[in-house]
């Protein structure tokens, strides 16, 4: 018996399932270091990374940039005979690849997965459409649903805002794409929603106010959670932080600003972050530093793995294949006890001129590689300990005497004032960050297997 | 009787009161366009521009870079016989250019006005030594101090961070500077106080507890603000928003990390922005977003005028010089009703060689001439009402029927989604930005005068 | 008589010829400052600025973007019952635009004008197809053709690069265009004939042959040079410098690579710099580096104008309208004589969400207007002296005594060395560069007008 | 008998000679992967890699920056008599470095060995003394000078330039440095001499002329190359490109720009690039494109080992510890043969807040070993073969037939474009690049040991 899905028509033939076979293999279609049911630090590798395929890079991802035309034709739209024929064979072919690949969720949305009708109603009824079929094959296969979206970017109506739109008229077309994908999120048993606001920022901010802006997609956030839980959603809700393009400024520019955002309006006991590399690098933050902010504070979801290039300065959506850069996110997740409802969902897509369908495999391999090889290095920062107590012993002070009582917040400004007179200046402070030893210690976790 | 300040000796010889002489003067020492009494929308320039100097930069800054030694020879330094005189001789300089300069505020760090001395207590006695002159050279000139600051960034004591700092010991130590400046700023009547953060954040995240820190760095703020009030300082407190250096991260990374900081740890009622064009640069941001952003929050404050390099990835902090920095950031101004408690402080230096004395006047003039335009410019936009009114009209479908229940946040998602399914997609948000539009008429105001 | 060209359908009604009306104006449709027969230093406006229209952005532009469908949606297509009648369409349209607006020049790609054919042969008949009908259109108008260029970035077969694609077959069919783009141009009495070689660099390293691919290229523009000059082409060939996108690298970064390159392979003689604003600032240079640059190196050929936007990392080709850009810009070219062959191209586009037909007049008017403040502005600069004075100054020890010996190259090291240890060290060096001064100089010329 | 260089003082009491212990040690002051006399590829790693340490970062570097004061305080300051007392104790604790770390190589400026004097001749001497003592601990360790170079950065005197000085009587001044610096170099037997240009640019572009600054640049680098080479130097001249900073910018941009330069004035013969990862990322250049690029060019020359911050915009001299960075340099340079007068210097300081003693060594035995993990990772790319086979195959085209014949000049456009109408469209060119199949081949490599 096949141990992946095959549909009418096998779309990805001569690829079979992708087995591990260790670092030595040659095979580009193989893992080297990706062994799905090892165990590291008492779980699987499976169960620790919980990959997720992005339908829209994969599937529907043409291949044109803003200077070149489209290179990725896809036998699921050439074979169609019309936009739901490719629909309904876009998602056979996606659930082969999900099987072979040996992926454990995918991510969708609303319009990756079934084509615009003609109005609001038959654009919902093509979803629904697709949805009992994904979730046919969801039950069939195993494969779950990270998340869903809604996609809100690509239509022109979309062009000056969504939530954020000048006319009312916008937010209510929004509308009936969230609540459609919504629904549709619920009936697949997805375990998450996102918000990528791509439009919602602006492109002039002569035309704009943005405290309108900014209050109005407040509101459509808490109507879309209010909606979401009445219908019993219990998955987390996802807000990616991006700070620019498609629109010049986007209001979710990073966690940090996406974090108070979501304090002030009430919305953060429903949201977490989705926070992706490459818009991190775009926000000029490295990846680890939007992990540890949002897990600073408490409010760390799901992660869209990919790379971007920092000598270029758009949304390159590569695939992530740094070791320091998986490395450092899978300490960071570990470290908040491994992900709850998120996942490593591959917001990544194979380069304009990787033409040849086995690339999409590559591609995918490597990165689910090097995210276990970043897994392994950071069980093993963790169980060796020297920069975990490193950093916790840089703090003592502050977990004991005076130190702790500041940390109480038991001291006004003189009495701590008084603490630094007694004390006079000597050579307080003066003491190494040790930045060159403990890069050196990462470095060695780094090599061994 | 001459209508600026000179102390024991006259540190600017030859260069007496500046001048307004017009637009056609070639004086490089008069003012062009700043016309101090010269009313606009009915109050002077002065009082909407209300410039402030800054103590650091004009008096204190030696033209080194990371390359290069000092080149700014100050005549306060090699005549002294020892720091405290130094210090004295400083202020005698700083108040004949503050007179003859025509700037009513100024600003400053307690380590610009008097030398650290060998203890806490020493560094606070040498403090109100140079506050008390500096009480009756502000009575004597009718200067006032816009806002007074610790710093907290040179010593190498702070090199791992002030209030973020991991050591308890120096957070004590960098309270005895912020109580002493709180009560120096106090007695001198100033307007504000405000924190730099420039070594609150780190410089590795692998040594680093993102939690720890921001929370004891909110802590800091809490008890300043306390001790503040309860001293009965009625002005305002400013955090300055930066992104990166001297850190590689810091915690006040731009206008909307810091209003939701300020928001989370409930400093928002006596906390404001204080906003730095070449700051806004660095973390992405046009200075025209971060003033917006802020006043869109309704917590804008203040101004530190100057500019960046976007070629440049380091703080130059060059003279604002640009019509269309000085004219956005008036227009925002003016559209919040103009400056409260802040001004325009220029924290701004001349480049390092611009070693010729007048070179310090000269810089200050053009970016008071380059504000002058400005101000006239966004009082012009204000009064013709295209651009107010085409924002304005561009939400207006807000204002009324559904729009407006739904801007009150009287609707629900399947509501909202109703509308948009009767209504149907056709051209609904197929509406120009009118971007160059407003582009060109932006571009008209400038020239005329 | 209509003072503007209509063909078999008016494509812009209710937009006739563009009138200059002067600052006070507040029609949108109307030059406020570009007044093409006012003469500035005895030349007209429109002889000094040369306006030239892009026939890719105005007409075949549609408004997409990486996350978004066109929204420009043009009436010469969605009329048309083939191609190649959109085509005709499209030239008559064109047409319209270039005399209603009243710039003297257009620029086109091959497959701006003519759709790709079947094959080579039938690509090259369509193009010479429209190349008849222009010729005919520039003789009825006086509309002239700036320069032209082939289309080398959008199908498919150029994904690894043109000149530099490690496949022969491509560079085989490149030639194609190139010859017959080269002919066309010839036919249309073009001035200059443009390579942007988007393609040409690499997207990975990894796979990549620099030196290779360098050589192949050189050796490509050389056989385009000898085809040119073999068939009687007099105008300028002209390189267009741009650092990266959609190329993570391209082999022309900036001006002073590309002068580099074509001084090592002998093609300096035909060549110049086209220059692109939006590039420069892609490169970390201001438009007005790569300016000077090219004029220092006797290699300024022409200008793509537009503006990019500092705070985005790609190519945003929006229209230039900083009077600071301009004004440089134009000083450059008047110091250097003026333009010879080339001209102002506007290689700029209306934003995606400038929908209004009018928009298209409006970006480029704004532009045009921002050009004739820069021109005279730059005159004034000229004339008064100041600026250019201070320059010649500033450089005045190399023009006699040992200085001019040094600047013959008439001296050894150890001649100069002596001088300098004869002189000692004293205050030499020790001198203004007078930053501050000249820039408030600068902004003096910019309001006047 | 120690095996380390000691003094009248040990500086660096408490650390003997920096030994391998291989990769499961935990001694932070031992060596993991670097293992000076093991081979790969049939020579020494020590051999390979030609480790040079910086006599600036290392023992004069005080760890200031803009915003904060030294914190490094070296007790061979702090102990000495006078500054030359000083510098003849710095170069005992030099020495002692360089043998406890084991590295073969160091580089210097003039004024890092020797304080200025007060005049051109007491600066000579004092160098001239200090050479003589270096000489003599040279031969007395094995230590050998890699390059020298002269300090032209730091003295006021170069703020308007160096080369570049719109100021005669600065480059004579610089001229006496230089002289004697190249003296000092040829009798240490330095293999290379370096010009790094950061004062070789501009601040302002108002007050430039560049084509004259450029002309003088050559002119000095002429006079300095003919010095030399009547001196009998045999070594080579380098120059190191970087982009900006202190400068805004520097005429020494990139390596292509340097490239051009130096063909243009006939100095490619006697230069090679000195090549920066930190600069190259200034200028938006991956440090291997900076490598391959100067490869392509034959003008190849040292590296300046160190790593920059992507998310900062200024030189952080970081050491080097990324594997990516240090395989791909690496197999650039096993590429073309190894080092011939260069090697790996390491321009690197440890972080202001790294002060611990300790700290110095951490940071250079980190870069070491990472450079030992790149070359043997290097070696086994070469010795594989996958990645060098694919790269010469994918441009087999070029290497028969028409191919063969367009590669070697003997070809017209004419015939070209005839091939490739013959040809006809196909899907010539539709070949994938296999991007995502060689990183994953390349991340293969990193982790074996």
């Amino acid at each position: 018996m096949a141990d992946y899905f095959v549909g009418a028509k096998e779309y990805f033939p001569g690829i079979s399932k992708i087995k591990y076979e260790g670092p030595k293999s040659k095979n580009p279609l193989a893992f080297k270091y990706y062994d799905a049911e090892k165990l590291i630090g008492g779980k699987t590798m499976k169960d620790h990374l919980r990959f997720g395929i992005a339908y829209w890079h994969s599937f529907c991802g043409d291949g044109g940039d803003p200077f070149g035309a489209p290179t990725h034709i896809y036998p699921w739209n050439t074979d169609a005979k019309n936009p739901m024929d490719a629909a309904d064979k876009k998602m056979d072919a996606a659930f082969e690849f999900f099987t072979k690949i040996g992926a454990g969720y995918y991510t969708f949305h609303d319009r990756d997965m079934a084509p615009e009708g003609a109005n609001p109603a038959e654009s919902e009824k093509n979803l629904f459409t697709l949805t009992d079929k994904a979730k046919k094959l969801q039950k069939e296969t195993g494969v779950k649903l990270l998340w869903g979206t809604a996609g809100l970017s690509n239509n022109p109506r979309y062009m000056n805002g969504v939530a954020t739109n000048p006319e009312f008229g916008v937010v209510a077309l929004a509308a009936t794409q969230v609540k459609a994908t919504l629904d549709a999120t619920i009936a697949l048993d997805g375990e998450g929603f996102t918000f990528w606001g791509g439009r919602e920022g602006y492109m002039s901010i002569l035309n704009t106010d943005i405290k309108r802006e900014k209050e109005n997609m407040a509101r459509f956030l808490t109507m879309a959670r209010d909606y979401g839980r009445k219908q019993g959603f219990k998955g987390m809700f996802y807000i990616e932080p991006k700070p620019m393009e498609p629109s010049k400024h986007q209001y979710d520019f990073d966690t940090d600003t996406v974090v108070g955002f979501l304090r002030h309006y009430g919305l953060d006991k429903d949201f977490r972050m989705n926070i992706e590399a490459n818009h991190a690098e775009l926000a000029s933050h490295d990846f680890a530093h939007e992990l540890e902010t949002a897990a600073a504070a408490g409010m760390f979801g799901s992660i869209d793995a990919n790379r971007g290039d920092s000598m270029n300065g758009w949304d390159t959506d590569q695939f992530a294949i740094s070791y320091y850069e998986t490395t450092l996110a899978m300490y960071t997740i570990l470290k908040i006890g491994g992900f709850t409802t998120g996942g490593l969902n591959f917001d990544a897509k194979v380069r304009r001129n990787s033409v040849d369908p086995a690339d999409l495999f590559i591609g995918h391999i490597g990165s689910m590689d090097a995210f276990a090889v970043g897994l392994q290095a950071a069980q093993r920062i963790i169980d060796d300990g020297v920069i975990p107590n490193f950093v916790k012993e840089r703090y003592a002070s502050f977990d004991s005497g005076d130190g702790a009582k500041y940390s109480k917040g038991e001291m006004t400004l003189e009495q701590l004032a008084k603490i630094g007179t007694d004390a006079g200046y000597g050579t307080t402070g003066w003491t190494s960050g040790k930045q060159e030893y403990l890069e050196n210690v990462l470095n060695g976790y780094l090599l061994g297997l």
